[in-house]
């Protein structure tokens, strides 16, 4: 895989050989997904929001309102865990211990801290829609002063990061290969079904093409 | 809705319109996943960490090998979030500030505690990997004793829950109609693509099908 741990804390424990630490790589699962779960603490008590993310070059952009708790009550920042994680498929074993999925995920730890300026915000939104929908930033009405005051967003830097992934076949103990049953990899992707234009739609318009990437082991 | 909320903590402050207490609702949300992201402290740091679970009745259970860094610090249970998303759909509005998700998630709150007893240890493995491939613990080789003993399994109850939702059309401005340009939810589902046998299967034995379940708006 190549790089090394970027910190003690980030270090994989388990299962080491499922460790990425190559950044082109990591950024690869980060620019993949668009849906991270957030975790932080609050009155003592961890909680994981699911909320939009976009990776811009160091950081990680949070769309912030379903965190808006945790804005509420703290300033300066907060100590967070960033997780983004894809699904591959299911890797069906001919034991039930050798079940698995295959997967890639990220974990960021660090501190995210609200984003106040203007433009920075302006280029955390316009990564959040394009990763929705590329090139959807110029295609619609940008925010008016009002919204972007609305819209909570932190920023993350990509200091402290480790991805895991698990790939391939089954890892079936050679005692197992006889037992009757279809073992491999159902692949498994998040895809688009026909779009649903929305009921106020007054003019014949193309919907936008989402495409997810191509699948994988 | 129906339903309340079960505790303050769970109760949904950012747009509760979208909240959802029915318990038969939150159980639906719970059963069609099986991979949730689990948040919890260490050393003073948040960290959330996606893994396989599963619901048996009033107690959701999880696959503690992902989690084990949690579990080797800390006997007795230790407070987590146990959150579970699945994603809907873009909702692609004519502004930038109406952009949405349409998803649904569930959010658990409370002590994750390590289960023991090797009959709801076998139970919450048998969970997992019926909800993968139903009836496939009937078709594959059972846990053997180490295996067992190998495989960490938490347990989480049902009693701080909440859900929340979100449906339907983008939320458009009556002032943004005219925008020209489409308007509407792609939907999105997590598909199954072409089973990829294991090299090592030796007989043609048929795969099993992985179904999700109906599109939703």
């Amino acid at each position: 895989m190549g790089g090394r741990p970027s910190s003690e804390r980030t270090r994989v424990r388990r299962e080491p050989k499922r460790a990425v630490h190559d950044r082109d790589e990591i950024n690869a699962i980060l620019d993949e997904g668009f849906v991270c779960h957030l975790g932080f603490l609050h009155d003592g008590q961890p909680f994981v929001i699911p909320t939009l993310y976009a990776r811009i070059g160091d950081n990680v952009y949070v769309h912030g309102s379903a965190a808006s708790r945790m804005l509420r009550t703290l300033d300066g920042g907060v100590d967070a865990c960033l997780t983004v994680t894809l699904v591959d498929g299911l890797v069906l074993a001919r034991s039930i211990f050798n079940h698995s999925i295959n997967y890639r995920s990220v974990v960021v730890l660090g501190r995210a801290a609200a984003v106040e300026e203007r433009d920075e915000k302006l280029r955390a939104l316009e990564a959040f829609s394009d990763r929705l929908v590329p090139g959807r930033w110029a295609d619609v009405r940008q925010p008016t002063a009002k919204e972007l005051k609305a819209t909570a967003i932190l920023r993350l830097p990509l200091d402290e990061v480790s991805a895991k992934r698990r790939t391939g076949p089954p890892n079936d103990y050679e005692s197992d290969l006889a037992v009757p049953v279809w073992a491999g990899v159902i692949p498994l992707r998040l895809q688009a079904g026909e779009p649903w234009p929305d009921p106020r739609l007054t003019r014949d318009l193309d919907p936008p093409v989402w495409a997810p990437t191509a699948p994988r082991s």
